[in-house]
C-alpha cells in the first residue's frame, strides 16, 4: 500500500439536513484530504449559520510551518470571509481535540461553538491535557461538544501513523 | 496625537554584542511598528545562533485575522527561513507573554527558549494564566525566561490602550 492513499472512503451527506454530523462529515473528508497528501488526517470546517464558510486540513508537512494545522488554517479563511477577526457566530467543527496552540485560536477568535470528534488526554487543550476554553480571567469561553464521529476520526488517525511505520 | 503615531523612540543596539537584551530590543522596535499601525503593540524576534531569522508584529486588524499575533508570524517566516516545522535550535524574545494560542505554537514548533518581557496574568500561556510550558505528557518543554525589558515593553502596551480610549 502507498503510505500516500487514504483507504478508508470518503462520506457524501445529505444537503437536506445540515446538522452536526453533515458538517463534521465534511471535516472528515478533510482529514482524509490530509492523508492523501501525507499529512497526519485531521480535517477541520467552519459553520456560519448553515453555511460552510472554511474547510481545511493539516499541511505542517507539506508547508514546513509548525502552525499550519486544519484548524489555525479554517479560522484564517473564515475571518477573511467574515471580513472580521471576531468569529462569534461560528462553529468549529474539528476530528480530533484541538492542540493548545488551535485551542487558544478558538479563543483569541471568539469561536461560539467547538465541536470534536475525539479527545486527545496527551496534548488536547479542550479537556484533554489542558482546559483553555475555561480560564479564569479569560473574556471568552467556548461552547465544547465531543463525540461526533468519535471512532472513525480516532480510526483514521491511528491507521495513518500504523501505515507510516511500516 | 494621532492615535497611529507612537510617541516613544526606537532603540538601536550596537551590532557588537549579542546578547539577550539586542534581540529583545529588536522585538521591542517591531512593537512600535505594530502601533505605527494601529495594532496593539506587541513585538516578535526568533534567533538562531547569533542572527535574526524573522521579526514581525502584531497583525490582527489589519488582515482582520485572529491568528495574527506576533509570534505567529514570526515562527512561520523562521519555518521558512530554516527549511523545518521543527525550531528545536532556536529563540523566540517576545515584549508580552504569549497568549494560549501564541504559547501552544511554541511546543509544536519545538523552540529551544522563549524569553518575554512581562507577564499576563490574565491570558499568558507560559506561568501567567496557564503554564503550557509544562504539560504533564507534552514531548517538548521550552526553557522559559522573564523580564528583558520588562518595564518598556509593559508602558508601551498601556500607553497604546490609553491612547485608544481618548
Amino acid at each position: 500500500m502507498n503510505i500516500s492513499t487514504c483507504p478508508f472512503p470518503k462520506i457524501f451527506p445529505s444537503q437536506l439536513e445540515k446538522d452536526d454530523l453533515f458538517f463534521m462529515q465534511h471535516a472528515y473528508n478533510e482529514a482524509i484530504n490530509a492523508w492523501n497528501t501525507d499529512e497526519v488526517p485531521v480535517g477541520a470546517v467552519i459553520r456560519f449559520e448553515d453555511q460552510i464558510i472554511a474547510t481545511a486540513h493539516n499541511q505542517t508537512r507539506s508547508q514546513k510551518d509548525p502552525t499550519a494545522h486544519a484548524e489555525m488554517i479554517a479560522i484564517t479563511i473564515a475571518a477573511k470571509h467574515i471580513g472580521d477577526w471576531r468569529l462569534n457566530e461560528c462553529q468549529l467543527y474539528v476530528t480530533k481535540e484541538p492542540c493548545p496552540m488551535c485551542a487558544g485560536a478558538t479563543i483569541m477568535s471568539r469561536m461560539r461553538i467547538v465541536h470534536y470528534s475525539f479527545n486527545d488526554p496527551k496534548m488536547g487543550g479542550l479537556g484533554g491535557a489542558t482546559s483553555l476554553h475555561d480560564l479564569e480571567m479569560s473574556n471568552h469561553k467556548p461552547t465544547i461538544t465531543k463525540g461526533i464521529m468519535e471512532e472513525e476520526s480516532k480510526i483514521l488517525v491511528q491507521a495513518f501513523f500504523q501505515s507510516q511505520r511500516k
